[in-house]
């Protein structure tokens, strides 16, 4: 294979510039510092976990997972998702620490590189978990804290969609008993959102009419707490009532958070089945395709760690919301200070006032840029000029002249 | 190979719980700050890079490189470094923004599994880089901006030694010409600060007396700038010179900025030969056996990427500086609303209210503390308490009496 160009870099990472930094690290900031507002405490964790713990009880499909192997020939990921790491510290580092633990995170995952364009190997979440509370105000608690940290991240508008795998899985189960891979196709199609091939796959399935129209009756349960009720009637089966009551609670909790006008219950939502465990969610920004935050319940992850326990959380897609937020205002306030040898000191000084006042200054010597520095006075006089590809404020120059300032 | 225990993480690689997260997450935030104030601005670049390009050329050895094959067998390295990555933005992103570039950034870098107790594999550094700029006010910039970093990190005490690659280089070239490996094996004694191993490969070289003095002497070269003058006479060497002379104008430009007490001239200071070109420097603080940060002018660099430039920096051990600085006040104000189902809504608007003031809510409803709530209102009474593991302010308790509060 030929080598690499110098100034490339492998498929599917990232670059920030400047101005992408600071819109990034904006959102991390408020977003985080949202999540303290609510008793979540911030946690880091390594890179590089080992495949066999953290890999193997990830949510991430295996072909997606980003695999090496160490010197000893053990076989590490990096992270995929925070959410596996945070259930190894729960049952390790902090095993004496009682339930409920609220935990927060800013992190870069991986994912293994994807050849198709867009997609990228490595991106980044925030996000937290609760882990030791199984009620239903925890699950209401995590989704009212998406809410607010996808406005802390300046999303102008968006819906969080919620469902239950309880529904879907004890309807399926219902209607379908034993037909594993038939269910198998009719939740891929709802999982990719392909309501047409739903339909379609439904047809060609020998099943009694009425069962049909029940699971063709799904596809119209979204909307407000209205769905519920409709869901009860749709179907039997004890699991999904189960999962509706739950559901209902869940929302009665987001009515007294006064969150109804952000939510829609939308029961063809499906999350990754052998993760979730009860609820889930994911929100949506107009004009975007694809989720800004996703999250749910995962009671069985921590048993997996050795300390089985119920929990729930959720990550915002931070990458991606960097698309459809704001530019920063980038009101930075820069002087540019320009010194003789001899006035150095003088100048240096005032260097140090104005960054003392949180201010910028940048200082450079005035042989440096002789023919330039006219040029620039005249610019300067008239208000804001850049210089060497910086935006400046101010000039002011040192030891030229017995004013000492332009 | 046996598995990993489902509690295990790789060796080398470190979890960070909220304290820690919170005391790295403020040097970061005020390191960064400082930058800012000096007309730096904060890039990212990818975790991964190809070996080929960036693992090449950057200061690590290639033992230490952390290396994987991507899906196309191209090998992949995990960034052990800033400055590569950054040389590789300056020559291709930034390829159009004129000189002087001023970059900084905060990074998780990576080192191969090292099996000694105690090496990380993973840590942070933050730093630096200043792109295109020649001149020895660039150099005691950077210095300028690292004693400053160190103080806004909040370390306590510490000195910066400044060394210069051109010294050495001309001294062994002059006393030893040809005899590459005998100035290796002496360059390696000064890398490891081992003066009496230098003193003892000096005694078994054949050279003459006068040559063995003036190697020896230059041991003693640490000190004021009063290091200079005895540098310049210790060697005839035209390249030694020219360094020395360096030198003096970079400890000139660190007086106009009121820094001498916290620097000293350490001429056996040996930094990465075949990486820096010019001024090096190392900074260490009281009562630590490892450099707090590390920098130097590497004018070889940016060629190697295809935009020949001169440039100097430096990297703050961010990881290392955690242990030598304080801990944070943590005067956090969280208080704990406790509600019944009848006062829920009240109960959550009043969480709201209180975390819009900046301050920490954390809800929880009665019914799953009911027999806690008498000892913690006991408790709570008398001032701070902690439940559930984490320490609290005030406890508010909504629905159970008229008075509403207890």
């Amino acid at each position: 294979m030929s080598k690499p160009k110098v100034f490339e870099k492998p498929t599917g990472v990232k670059d920030y510039l400047p101005h992408a930094v600071a819109k990034l690290r904006r959102i991390e900031r408020n977003v985080l510092e949202c999540m303290r507002r609510w008793g979540y405490e911030q946690i880091m964790t390594p890179t590089m976990e080992y495949y066999d713990t953290v890999g193997v009880a990830s949510a991430t499909s295996d072909q997606k997972l980003f695999k090496l192997l160490n010197q000893r020939g053990t076989t590490i990921v990096l992270r995929s998702e925070m959410t596996s790491p945070i259930a190894r510290v729960v049952s390790s580092l902090l095993k004496e620490t009682p339930f409920p633990l609220r935990l927060s995170y800013h992190a870069n995952v991986f994912r293994a590189f994807e050849e198709e364009a867009g997609r990228d190997a490595e991106f980044f979440q925030t996000g937290v978990e609760l882990v030791g509370d199984p009620s239903s105000e925890a699950d209401a608690e995590v989704i009212a804290l998406a809410i607010a940290s996808l406005q802390a991240a300046g999303v102008p508008s968006f819906k969080i969609a919620v469902g239950h795998v309880g529904f879907l899985n004890g309807l399926f189960q219902e209607a379908l008993l034993g037909r594993t891979e038939e269910q198998e196709n009719l939740k891929s199609h709802l999982l990719q959102r392909d309501h047409v091939g739903y339909r379609d796959a439904l047809k060609k399935l020998s099943i009694e009419d009425s069962v049909r129209g029940e699971l063709e009756g799904i596809l119209r349960l979204r909307g407000g707490v209205e769905v519920c009720d409709q869901a009860l009637s749709l179907s039997g089966s004890p699991d999904a009532q189960a999962a509706i009551r739950q559901l209902c609670e869940v929302w009665e909790v987001l009515t007294a958070y006064g969150l109804q006008d952000h939510v829609l219950i939308d029961l063809t939502m499906i999350g990754d089945f052998s993760y979730y465990t009860g609820m889930t969610f994911e929100g949506y920004a107009s004009h975007l395709g694809f989720p800004v935050c996703s999250g749910g319940r995962y009671d069985n992850l921590l048993a997996q760690f050795g300390r089985p326990a119920a929990a729930t959380g959720f990550a915002l897609k931070t990458t991606r919301i960097l698309e459809v937020v704001g530019d920063d205002e980038a009101d930075e306030n820069r002087i540019l200070i320009v010194y003789t040898k001899e006035s150095r000191r003088e100048a240096l000084l005032e260097a140090e006032r104005i960054r003392e006042e949180g201010l910028v200054a940048v200082t450079e010597k005035e042989d440096v840029l002789k023919d330039v520095l006219p040029g620039l006075r005249a610019e300067a006089a008239k208000g804001p000029f850049v210089h060497r590809g910086m935006a400046f404020d101010r000039l002011v120059v040192y030891g030229l002249e017995k004013e000492g300032r332009a």
